[in-house]
């Protein structure tokens, strides 16, 4: 399993008329957590990209539990619990709030996706290998 | 069944580098779907809510099976299969791109909120009237 | 002069805690003006871009007069003052609430970039050719 | 003067198809600097708006010189220059890129409105107190 942690503070504008961070913003928290992972891996989602793969996302799960409210620091933690096989890789996304409260949990599913060939592909070896040393039978 | 249909042309500031609608914003077009479809049967959202009843998101699945692009106008189906009972209503969410293909597909799981006495409630009577007709045995 | 027209339903999730039109999302009207107004010259934004011209945008002045509410309908009227001569080009932006009241106004200047040379360009001939009737002494 | 700095990365969601941070989420960005050039000043914005002071924004001029990157570290510097002496306070926003080069400037003027009596206010009296030293003659 692989794990890593950001905090992210609400912005008004991201807020609604509620007073709640809007739902559809929750994707975006999920997009920084997932970038910020492999940030920690060493690698940068940008080069992965750069180098020809992209990862558009497949499906996506969302869960909310309670709300989110402007200029609250957010941590969210962004879980790999399975190292990929395919052409699919999946993040586990938790929010908490300052109380350390869960208040939104989700998965996301993304594709490897080859932007020359036009089509899916397998994880990149560079990834492959930063992963691996989380998922090996001795940890 | 009640189904409603809206069009949403895809705005520059919606896409992504990539090149597709970005991810998070699908939410705001299925928000766009439910507000249509609830003005379709001559309520507004607005009004439900001004009458103390808020509508927050309890759940999404997103399903992206061919990516839109700028410009496009995509068509956003909103459909509610079951009348609801207890506190919460489910609007599936079907969009289709120009070319008539189904390019996403979600799930949006809502609570009747009572925004005075700050708990759940059940739907409002009008609502329930409005839709009844689309769920009556004889249809 | 030429002037175009196109009407957008204010977004719940474009709204903020204030209650308002949050003041980012304006940029946003501002841009579907925009590109309705290529469209009704009868090109679109979408064919210059492929075409090797993009606009990236060089500066941006808004005035807001009046809030705008979720679900009011905004007349966004997009108009252009003057026949680019150079490298840029500038659209004047008026939002109307349901009132008729002007709530916003701005302008915009953006830069005609030619993509592949990575420096400025001047106006393609066939948006000129499309607005030039607008503007000859004659009218 | 008072002057304060804050580092936000460039999101995926927040790039455009032409691979640029879209001119629309500026915005969001001077907002973030505002709201963190109040909080060091050992307030916050959101408490400021619960005793009764909202600071809807009036105008707003922004002026892009370089592009941003999904990725990039962008430094915002938030400066006011003059303490408020009416109903509006200004706030002058400065974005440098990794390579410390200026991307983008601009001057938000906002409004002191009293929520309540739904009309202007001046300075809240706390806010001009913490203020005050910063533009003291002898500084």
């Amino acid at each position: 399993m692989y794990e890593s942690t950001i905090q992210i503070r609400v912005r008004y504008g991201e807020t609604d008329q509620m007073g709640y961070l809007y739902y559809g913003n929750y994707a975006l928290y999920y997009e920084v957590g997932r970038t910020d992972a492999i940030r920690q891996l060493g690698l940068t989602y940008k080069a992965m990209e750069e180098s020809g793969i992209a990862l558009p996302v497949a499906e996506c799960n969302l869960q909310y539990l309670r709300p989110a409210f402007y200029d609250e620091l957010i941590t969210v933690k962004t879980i790999i619990k399975e190292l990929p096989q395919g052409a699919f890789i999946q993040f586990h996304s938790e929010l908490y709030n300052e109380q350390n409260k869960l208040i939104n949990k989700g998965l996301t599913t993304l594709v490897f996706f080859d932007i020359t060939a036009r089509k899916k592909a397998g994880i990149p070896p560079i990834l492959q290998e930063k992963l691996a040393p989380y998922f090996s039978p001795n940890i």
